[in-house]
């Protein structure tokens, strides 16, 4: 195994590579390989963690785990998280890394987190972004304002409620992460609503193993246009890793553009879409939150639909304002990550006679 | 079909729903659904686009096209571009629309275009960026600049020889676009190489299916670390999409973790990998471009491998430097599509009682 520990490395890799010798003098271990001689020198501690994995254990044989599928989450109903979103505390956030990675650790585990306590100004949710990962710009820019406006071009600039979605499906890579602060408040209604869509494609698929079994085959496509942009991204509704978990939600009834199939299939693909929908919006699926000035929620868009219940605004008073961003998970684990390291970290493989270790590119 | 045709809006669209009336009363056609009497009204052109495929046509069976499939592009061998890159010119690519339209057509095509003539100022890659989409800010960075360096803590910051790759492999999104700007060049060497990663796959199908069998399902993680981050991200090295179509290549053995597979499967995954590697790296798949100050390559991430020649530095004469930034291809796509309608675009449905038209959320 360890012939090839560092990944094969082009075809400088003699094909008919053997170990040679392995010495342990003391901490570290010594591979001479052959037939060129090639030195490495490894850390028992690492040669463990790559080995052959045990037959019953839990590095399954189809290959490496992965954070982002539904068996690295914990998948839930209203009922699992008490009726409302977990919660944390800017200032906090902010000064105690045991908090800042509790509130990220929910955004992985759960799929969101409310923070409370961001400050009232224009722009703050560019510095929570920046706190987690980077700020992904689009044509919408670094920051988008959404309120209601004279002549809306989108739903999200009524008062109108919006059913529950994921953000940007017309866009391929998709952003991982939204970002929402509320600036302020309506006069009444406005509720943020939350669902889990790992766990609503999971329920299909124990409830209705065909409507999930369409949603996760027939790619569709989503589309955005105004006058400077034209985006288009194509995919399935439940996108499935290559063993066949839940890994991805794509899921906007706005974007969705008409597919392009015969009848009976059009039909069933809509009828599967309805079955996903009412899994989507139950109330046991939904979590509620009022957004308050200050108030960030930060979603986990590849699996989390959020939407919103119609408002009013004051007359006079100001119109309800929420100012948002996109950034990517990604970056989000390597925060929870590096945290978690509690110290500096540094790879295992200590030494190699051939290029420079880890990569950037 | 049109019952549907926005998609379904949640919930709210009647299980039962059908098509009550449809009026022609000049050049649009108006709708009215039952039960609830829901009015709308299209465009025939849009009608006659979204109708029923025909049972002969390119529609397929399995649902929308997708351009970012191999489907989509020109495959291409050395031989087939002539040995060289796609070519452009900035200053026209600046001035006239079809040719900077051709030449982000050839990203989308062959995977790669090289620009002459961008100013040889630090950060300029950022307008070539900013022409065509957005940058992608990483830990990197906006811009990073690729250099020898004294202490070098990747490989790009060397003066050797680079194997194909593409890059980032261990972010998830990965970066649809890498951009790579020449401010300065080397003494001797450092030509740039190029590979189709789609033809390579396409190739091992056909030549060892079984390897591409195993490097279609094995989902492999590759890594990154260092004292501010910790990247993680698993995938299969030759992505698919539904259908089976060779969709993303993540290749980059420098930051490839070892698989955990027991031996057999482990030999066999490596095997897989080699074949895969001899066919990125074979002289037939390579073109050659050697980067002068000015030049600037914009590659498909997802599918042009490169990589680089080895090279000295001139005695006193200032080092190579080559400048660069990630961006995303469904910008770039956005871009030709707006290039090519000459004209503002507008949606075909053009009025509905319902909630406003195309979303952006």
């Amino acid at each position: 195994m360890t012939t090839l520990a560092r990944g094969p490395r082009g075809a400088q890799v003699p094909a008919d590579v053997t170990v040679a010798e392995v010495r342990a003098p003391g901490a570290v271990v010594e591979v001479v390989f052959g037939p060129d001689g090639h030195r490495a020198v490894f850390e028992p501690r690492w040669l463990a963690r790559y080995g052959e994995p045990d037959a019953g254990a839990g590095a399954a044989p189809g290959g490496q785990d992965d954070g982002r599928t539904e068996d690295a989450k914990r998948l839930w109903a209203a009922a699992d998280l008490g009726g409302e979103p977990p919660q944390g505390w800017w200032p906090r956030y902010l000064a105690d890394p045991v908090h800042r990675r509790s509130c990220l650790s929910a955004v992985l585990e759960q799929g969101l987190v409310v923070l409370h306590g961001v400050p009232c100004e224009p722009g703050a949710v560019l510095a929570v972004a920046r706190s987690l990962g980077y700020v992904r710009e689009t044509n919408y820019g670094r920051l988008f304002d959404v309120r209601a406006e004279p002549a809306p071009a989108n739903l999200a600039f009524t008062r109108r409620p919006i059913a529950p979605h994921t953000d940007n499906p017309y866009r391929d890579p998709v952003p991982t992460l939204q970002l929402l602060h509320c600036l302020r408040g309506a006069a009444g209604g406005g509720e943020s609503t939350f669902a889990d869509g790992f766990r609503a494609a999971a329920v299909l698929r124990s409830q209705d193993p065909a409507a999930f079994a369409c949603l996760t085959t027939t790619p569709v496509t989503f589309a955005y246009s105004d006058e400077v942009t034209e985006l288009r991204a194509t995919g399935p509704m439940i996108g499935l890793d290559p063993r066949a978990r839940i890994r991805q939600i794509r899921f906007n009834d706005r974007s969705l553009t008409p597919v392009r199939l015969p009848t009976a299939q059009a039909r069933a693909f809509y009828a599967a879409c309805r079955a996903f929908t009412e899994r989507i919006s139950s109330p046991e699926a939904t979590v509620t939150a009022m957004l308050s000035p200050g108030d960030c929620v930060i979603i986990d868009n590849t699996r989390v639909l959020h939407g919103r219940a119609g408002f009013t605004d004051r007359r006079g008073g100001g119109r309800r304002h929420l100012q948002g961003c996109y950034a990517d998970l990604d970056g989000l684990a390597s925060t929870v990550a590096v945290i978690a390291r509690g110290h500096p970290g540094h790879p295992g493989h200590l030494g190699h006679s051939g290029p420079a270790g880890r990569a950037g590119s």
